[in-house]
């Protein structure tokens, strides 16, 4: 027997009729002799519609209102969830994230968690209940409901899994798992069967949508396998673990997925996967005084308004010795408020002007094998300078590089670089890549 | 300075436009000096659209579950109705039935409120917020939500009024407040100005559906003054009260609804008003064996599935003394398993057959005035029989009569009675009447 956390966002509980199909196989999860603990997001298109009215009464809401409304659409689901399990003869009690011991600090909207006591949860583990709890919300010190923003019901499903020492946390959504890239661009994509905790993370912070970034940080630190995979199929999935996973699972999954602790680990791809991001923009500040501290000024006045910078190249032409210029990225969203401040402090700074560009990607190559194979970045390069993609931007860590370039070259740039390291599968995997909602 | 709480039930926040409309009433009693507490019910529809999910996923599904769904409606509601009050300027904060410390018992569905600690309401206010409550809903001593049944919000309201000492409670519905008889049967029925809480009690418990017994009880017990006026309009609706309106209360609301604590009351007006119900069947149990105890099996039998008897008669026709028929009146939806009941214990209570009429109407004439005035049977029955309308059953206390009359009558009888006791308005007030939800 084995302790499960099954997490299933929006798209999977989108209607009535889907409520059903997800207590059908939490059912059947039991069935098979496991404990099952479920996290749920609220219904398909609930947030919008709740996003929709508080529009429509104020522009700029209180953050605090703006969580206890959005906590509602968790509420209906989980309380839906629960009579479906129910109806099919199985014990099942729904939770708020209050109830479950979801406790964060309170920033509204993007609420961190501080601590975790899922007594109620244990206790209905215990009893032989399925408990079924409220993703993407906790609740502060102060006794108020609070959302733990973008990501958040994948988080609160490894902290609960992580709190309860479950197996494995099972994250349900509508693709069948991690691909080497988006099979969107590359149809020759193929699904991972196993990934690091670590190459994940890099992918999710770097463009890759099927996880979040927060809830891979929690699962590494913890020590939670992750196991993400379809709602709509039984099929494996992609497993994101640095251990061996549970034996007792053999039951619930193919024997193929599970790694034996006892054989060595074959000789690991160099390459996991290729992920994209078309959200940055790039700004270059031309003609920086070439001289000490003023870089670090450009970006403190950046820093100042909040917008977060991702990759950064200085250089200095030929002609003018005592100037540079700087370039770097950005989230698009960002790039309003840091133009503004940099005006601002044009004349402070001393720089001649700003170029602003939207219309740039980013290719990130991720893979914990290219720590021992020096060759990666060369054959890297040589594959988009084939395709003939000038790039842009360079920034590199021990198991990813990337690259930015024109966005318009950046779907080619994948698919040239996706073959170039032999991971185009003999046939393309029929998936549906989409993001992750909550 | 008074202590205001206001409640709007669903059709007066039906929808983003009318949330809107009922903060700027919110922030104009704050204006006026008041301090203002908010209690609000699920938006228009939202409680049918949540039924309608669960009814498709279970035919019953676990009560727990059920109020946890229904408690995701005024989450919505209150959370919008704070903001809408902020974007107007007005400090405002919403709080569920658990957070305003509405304490009940565990009964899922049907909840009674066992205590209330209003700590973080009171808080509120004295900050100067406005605080908003949901209606409907509490929190059991293991920390679950609870739901209060039929005119939970009601009661929610003038509980808190108690809790917090509150000057008066406004119940605000889609009418102008109680009149002398439903406007919809009696054109020239006219708004009650006031009425006093033992009268509003009789008229509820016999049909009236503009507010809910459960409510009234409520602000009786506690001294509550009550004031049921339309959210559609700035009129004076009717004050229901056993106490003087707090003098504070004056830059509020009109004067002339102000009873002035140093002027004798003036000369009631004997009869305040004719509710009627067409909701109760008619059971009758002919040739009752005339023996003692006989009788009280019967209604032993009834009471024993749960049956609510309302209004009794047996009569020993002249024929047979050893034989008498009972007739009892009880809510339609009793009817069945009271007549199943009845059936199964046939041969034991030794009755000859059973009768059952789901055709009766009951009109009732409600005033505190008829306590001393020993006309009023008198006039009631003179003025059914001028109209040609034969009365069935009877029965009274100190300040009501009711009485049984054929369905197809009661209409009738109950514009007969108005007149006849010299209620009808010179002219029809234009109101629309109709029952309130939760």
């Amino acid at each position: 027997m084995a302790l499960i956390v099954q997490k299933f966002g929006g798209s999977s509980v989108a209607d009535v009729e889907a409520v059903r199909r997800v207590a059908r196989r939490v059912v059947d999860t039991r069935d098979a002799g496991h404990q099952v603990v479920v996290v749920v997001s609220a219904m398909g298109d609930t947030t919008d519609d709740l996003l929709d009215m508080s529009a429509q009464i104020a522009s700029q809401p209180p953050e605090r209102e703006l969580d206890i409304l959005l906590s509602a659409g968790e509420r209906i689901s989980m309380a839906l969830l629960a009579m479906a399990v129910n109806e099919l003869g199985v014990p099942a009690q729904s939770y708020t994230g209050a109830q479950a011991g979801i406790r964060t600090d309170s920033h509204y909207g993007r609420a961190q968690i501080i601590g975790m006591v899922p007594e109620r949860i244990a206790r209905a583990v215990r009893e032989g209940q399925v408990a079924i709890v409220a993703g993407f919300q906790g609740v502060s010190e102060e006794e108020d409901t609070t959302t733990l923003g973008r990501g958040g019901s994948d988080t609160s499903a490894v902290a609960l899994a992580a709190a309860l020492h479950a197996d494995v946390c099972e994250i349900y959504t509508d693709v069948d798992g991690l691909f080497s890239a988006d099979p969107r661009i590359v149809p020759l994509a193929h699904r991972l069967r196993t990934i690091s905790q670590e190459e994940t993370l890099e992918l999710a912070a770097h463009g890759a949508k099927i996880l979040h970034l927060r809830a891979v940080e929690f699962a590494r630190r913890y020590h939670v396998p992750l196991h993400v995979r379809s709602s709509f199929s039984e099929k494996e999935g992609t497993w994101i673990s640095d251990r061996p996973a549970n034996p007792e699972l053999a039951g619930l999954v193919p024997e193929a997925a599970l790694v034996d602790p006892q054989e060595e680990p074959m000789e690991e791809p160099i390459i996991s996967g290729i992920a994209h991001d078309r959200s940055q923009d790039k700004i270059t500040v031309r003609g920086v005084p070439n001289t000490p501290g003023t870089a670090a000024r450009v970006f403190e006045v950046v820093a100042e308004v909040g917008a977060n910078i991702d990759m950064i190249v200085q250089n200095v032409p030929g002609e003018d010795k005592a100037r540079a210029n700087i370039s770097f990225t950005l989230p698009g969203g960002d790039a309003r408020k840091a133009l503004d401040a940099l005006e601002a402090h044009q004349d402070e700074i001393g720089f001649k002007e700003l170029r602003y560009n939207p219309d740039i990607g980013k290719l990130s190559l991720v893979g914990a094998g290219m720590r021992t194979n020096p060759g990666v970045s060369a054959k890297l390069f040589g594959a988009l300078s084939k395709a003939g993609i000038n790039i842009d931007l360079i920034s590199t860590s021990e198991i990813r590089i990337s690259v930015v370039t024109r966005l318009e070259d950046l779907d080619r740039a994948v698919q040239a670089v996706h073959t170039a390291f032999g991971l185009d599968a003999t046939e393309s995997e029929a998936v549906v890549y989409g993001g992750t909602g909550r």
